[in-house]
């Protein structure tokens, strides 16, 4: 595998592409912006001035895309990717998105002789730069073992969870923990507030024992502080809590911690913090009680 | 300090006391059952025939009792602690009770001139054998101080984090965390199984990244094989739940993850589960969903 | 039975002893307050200086408290009616509290040969000077037909419901219904307002049909003029959600709805709404999305 | 308006189109399966072999259809309603789907001179049958009035609540307010139950009162006996619930209540109650404390 078609190259996916191209591959990216454009250029890839150009005569076609219909369109759509690729081609879609649409979109390139693996990653901005994204796979085995050198490019632990879809679903549920566990270390924090509790220490213990975390490990500080700089944006993870419903939903599952922590997700952005850190979710759950900043009133 | 009062002796309170008297104090113990009185023996304790007796012309009484009326009971009582300790005395609740009950005891304490810690413990019967648990302290500085040596023989993390109340309220945000991180890891893991998704490798992608958590690391295995000995039993995170509601209702704060998790918790304990270990919450979950064993119906 | 004594002439308590008075009883009163007494004076009734007098030499005791802890002190204490009653007095109990202390209460009436009833009302002041409110009736059958003429002056619909508690834990679920179906009903107006329905139509309708409820007939046009004037108060509700989620766990069942409804009370309660009227709920939800007044933003 | 297409004659469909015809509208109807062809004849309906056919030379199309995919490819598809319909046509789609979709169809419309309602119902079959529909209606007011005389033939009460897609929301709100409702009174239910309360007076005093709702009403009976033949299925509540928590992250509000009886009826679903009577939910909230037809165990 020598030439890798990329389409997508934003936030995540430029960093991304950058490390494809220095471990050797050539890239022919795409992307819709002037930034992307420049991005690309920045980073050592040729430019393609379409998807189907980046689709063609490549040997795996790489997708970073905001959401479900971006890669709908991308992939199925006229002059996309499975209309642009040859036989043999892999595509490895790296956006979060529905299980479901994953799953048609891995028939519809069967269909046409591409093996399509999803490949959602979690370790945000940083571990796309740094290389060491974690990143869940479902495919098919042999697709997977193509992939490999690739995504080791991208990531520093890569695992095959199932067949197609499979990569979505684990990546839907982590979104959902990881949410649930905002909103939980944000109740703690209200209650050891509003108690009179040192909230330092207090989280400290917690993160000690049975109760401990990584949002604890690496953001009770910047919770503390009120600090909600991203990050990963409430705005994503309100588009992933309405993914990991609709997973739920396809899957015949009843979920009610994740019901409930997807609408205090949707409570953040509805109150107009969609471009802050998902941690902010701490300050729903104080507003809730009539509190603000660690205090009651405003 | 030398002479320590020791009042509860069950299954976390019998290893405690052996502690102390490993580290050479002098333990005169009481407890209500023959099963404590062996367990006192056996620790090298005198035994005290009542409250009265284990609280008279001791340094510092220990109380390690099932839930706040028995702390009332035992201390507030006619022939209870504070009727029979000497001014001077202190007293170390290390029972999970209400913070308000807590605080209640240290004023009435005061009122004797005997200090009072809130002082519950997470660890298990495990970290109560090996001496290792976590000990969260709420009272006065230097009554905290003073009860130091005493504490570091049950405990290896002692952290004062108030005052009086701090300490149970910290446990109630504890108790919290580890019921509403069980319900999510069980809402993820049913979502997997359903999915078609392998669930060990799911969730050990999900305990590498942003979603990790104690619950994850200790307890992901023996939740996929289904095996819930306790551990630490629903029936006491049951109780528990119902201490940090109305830790929350005293401290005028909602707390809605929490309210919906302790609902889950009473499900568990609804359904027969009362004996099992509290990651038994994944039966509750995936009975809701017409599941069982990781399998759709029964 | 004639000569009535009457323990806690509040809002609800005064209007009730005047109707007692009204349908020709003796009515002996007893408050704590000057405004009690001028209240029961004004009623028409005597005034006694302690509990002990409205229990001594009457043929029954009808108790308006405001919480378990009160109907505690009044009925167990030093000098209270169980103290004071000689045997063969009924005791009707229609302040809201716990199913289980009104059990307890029961135990300890019937080991002095003293019948207690639990009879909760709803219906609220206006019902209360009306005489026409509801009441739910726990305890014995021919307590229950004796208690009838007299409970008939303060009610139009009197149900005996079951054994000692049940009249509380049908007050209970009375409480969790009404509360749940504030939220709800608050819920689907804000999806009205935030879609650019109009409310006042959209909530018509919804009234209407099978979503119609009595809090749509009764509060739709002051929920929508964010009129809210008690009513019954939000302070009160939240102490009876307590009470309710005491009741489940008591019985031994899950109830998430109700779980999270009592979060959403809670959460009017903390930020300062505790004087207002229950439906006040709405503007908790409206928060939660950054609305006020039906707006976005504030 | 005389010559109407009527898409979609099923269980709700079918009543309806006979009405229209009924009232000496002359109907050309189109259903996919042989059924509905049946349904069509018996009605006095004219058969057209094709939604074009259906949608050629009238005056007004109905479309009442399962889900939002179906009306976007009955209406928005290759030799779809917009394909055949001449201009000055008008659209009343019937069907409940997303409110977005409803949006999106009247846009469609609108650009081929096309007024389009969005006009869901409820009232269930018996409603369809008698012609006593609810009918909540988005749209423009002279659409409105032109379909006025056309609805009236079809429901009782008859509402424009707003623009497009009104009339979707406001199904969207009835929806919501229904399985929280349903789901609220199976809490009571089994608190009444599990406390030995006499579930049928219980029940009676409820449904008097502030917590009086129309399922109290009309399924009290029902679910009392634990007989849950639809009615209105589970199946479909589930979807409508999607609809309803899809409504409102389109309308950017958080609706907590409503996201977890959304996962409470997807619980039902899952349990293999889909055509069952949405009143079911009291199964679910039954089984959550391992409960069976009203008592412990099974």
């Amino acid at each position: 595998m020598q030439r890798i078609g990329f389409i997508g190259p934003g936030i995540m996916g430029a960093p991304m592409a950058a490390n494809v191209v220095r471990a050797g591959y050539e890239v022919v990216g795409f992307g819709r912006s002037e930034r992307s454009v420049e991005r690309l250029t920045a980073a050592g890839a040729k430019v393609a001035s379409s998807v189907a150009e980046a689709s063609t005569d490549v040997d795996a076609v790489v997708t970073v895309l905001p959401d479900s219909p971006d890669v709908e369109a991308v992939v199925l759509g006229e002059g996309g990717v499975l209309d642009s690729a040859r036989g043999g081609t892999l595509l490895v879609d790296m956006s979060t998105i529905r299980p479901e649409v994953a799953r048609a979109v891995a028939e519809a390139g069967h269909a046409r002789d591409v093996g399509v693996l999803d490949a959602p990653v979690s370790g945000g901005e940083q571990g796309a730069v740094e290389g060491t994204l974690s990143v869940m796979v479902g495919g098919a085995a042999d697709d997977v073992a193509r992939a490999m050198p690739l995504l080791e490019t991208m990531g520093r632990t890569i695992v095959h969870v199932g067949p197609s879809g499979a990569g979505q679903t684990v990546k839907a549920a982590n979104q959902l923990l990881v949410a649930g566990t905002i909103g939980l270390v944000s109740e703690a924090l209200v209650l050891l507030e509003a108690s009179g509790v040192d909230p330092t220490k207090g989280l400290e213990v917690l993160a000690g024992g049975l109760a401990g975390n990584r949002i604890l490990d690496r953001k009770a500080a910047s919770m503390l502080a009120r600090e909600f700089t991203p990050g990963f944006r409430v705005e994503l993870h309100h588009k992933d809590m309405g993914i990991a419903l609709d997973a739920a939903r396809a899957a015949d599952v009843a979920l009610p911690l994740t019901g409930l922590a997807a609408q205090l997700v949707a409570a953040a952005q509805a109150s107009g913090r969609g471009h802050e850190d998902h941690s902010a979710l701490l300050a729903v759950v104080e507003a809730l009680s009539g509190r603000t900043d660690g205090r009651k009133g405003d």
